[in-house]
């Protein structure tokens, strides 16, 4: 490894990693010097490029706290999130494709209890969601364990909004028997991701815009089943071709049709895959 | 964008920068994209591992401060110091070879002087290194300001080490009317690269050592020629071949010979590069 020219850099790295006796760390390590030094030899960043990349990364670090994660958010911007969150959800065809989770699950919702509304503000429902959760041969599967989150009217999620009570715009279903769920709400407000970081800043640069489209995010959880994390896309909205973080799929936009007593109806069957044995 | 795959995920990533108005940033942002993807493709990470990586980036952002620079050490420990510093320091042939700049150069180190000595701790020199400075015709390089800095015996700079007076261990010299200089020192000590953080875990996990060989830095500007920004190595050193930030090169490795008053001798002669017109 003495007499390290641009020609041998590569693999000079790369000897370094060859004895570690973890494979997959050595394989994540080999794959990601290739791929790293492929885009610095692409790009041929000055010095003043390559520090202002090293400004970049150290801002993004210092704007991390318990309340803030800047990583997650060039992750999701990069569209890595969702090339992570794809691969890691290889699906069978005939069932719900997945969407990102996001960072606003809360694990423990207020008081699971079935048919009932998201809203615990008071708030007038001006939606209803129902449906049906099945097996991939139309089977119902009953009980299974639905959440769903969503933001308010002002575009916050009750974790970010102490203005809200605590649950708002959140709840914990289990299907009926023959499958079935029926939820109130109201349509999800469209918001920014935190843009006021270094991430931001290279969407501006980059003429990016921070707006996730209103979505619903919905998991479900049942035994012999895989966990499905996605969400349900409202028509309309003007970023459904431009989300911040890739996650719209076509398969998941809704519409909301009018029905009785001024609310809106969307109906909307998931289907589950099943568990490998 | 709608209806992101595996598939198409890097395509609409790709095509959210192609109208960035800055072409620079444009094409920066498309090879990332390309070679990120390309990475997260070829290693499949688990939800677990990617939030592992997550969790890299943040401490390395949060050991950050003012006297530490924990990507720097990043970059240097998987070679992209080193290739970048190799891509924008191409030199002709027949010129000397550039070494890495490090974290420890400073712009103004105490009050220069023509044949003077590195030592300012009363330690007693033991090693005397010479040479001529010249251009690639042969010419002597007249009044070309050199800075030397190096490693006390204990292993740190004088600016990581509050018991060493500043300006230990650093010189500021100009080169005589023959391109001549003659300095007074001590052989280098070897010394790790901060290895207590998250690059000193990663590195540890990858069964590498933070070593870096003994060297003497070594900067050399003159008007009408490029700067040189580069470091002598001492042969010996048991860490040549396996330098942790990859700086070394064969032909500035250097073999003292023992000479009068039991002080070893290094001759060197640099040959700079004329600056482009």
């Amino acid at each position: 490894m003495r007499d390290v020219t641009e020609a041998t850099a590569t693999e000079a790295v790369l000897r370094t990693f060859a004895a570690t006796s973890d494979g997959r760390l050595r394989q994540v390590m080999t794959s990601l010097v290739t791929h790293l030094h492929a885009f610095v030899r692409e790009v041929e960043p000055t010095e003043a490029e390559w520090a202002a990349a090293i400004r970049f990364l150290t801002e993004t670090g210092h704007m991390c706290d318990d309340r803030r994660q800047e990583f997650i958010l060039l992750s999701d911007t990069l569209g890595v999130s969702t090339l992570v969150e794809l691969i890691n959800n290889r699906r069978q065809p005939g069932t719900t494709g997945t969407s990102v989770l996001g960072p606003f699950f809360v694990e423990h919702a207020p008081p699971p209890s079935d048919g009932v509304s998201l809203l615990r503000d008071g708030t007038r429902p001006t939606l209803r969601v129902h449906g049906r959760v099945a097996a991939p041969d139309g089977a119902p599967v009953a009980g299974a364990v639905m959440d769903m989150w969503q933001t308010a009217p002002n575009g916050l999620y009750d974790v970010q909004d102490p203005a809200q009570p605590a649950g708002n715009m959140r709840a914990r279903l289990h299907t009926r028997a023959d499958g079935g769920f029926d939820v109130l709400t109201v349509r999800p407000t469209p918001y920014t991701i935190p843009h006021d970081g270094p991430v931001g800043k290279l969407l501006a640069a980059a003429g990016r815009h921070p707006w996730r489209p209103s979505h619903l995010h919905v998991m479900i959880d049942a035994p012999g089943f895989r966990r499905l994390t996605t969400a349900l896309y409202f028509d309309g909205d003007q970023h459904l071709d431009s989300d911040a973080v890739f996650g719209v799929k076509e398969a998941l936009v809704v519409r909301p049709v009018p029905a009785a007593g001024g609310i809106d109806e969307v109906r909307f069957d998931f289907t589950l895959e099943r568990a490998a044995a």
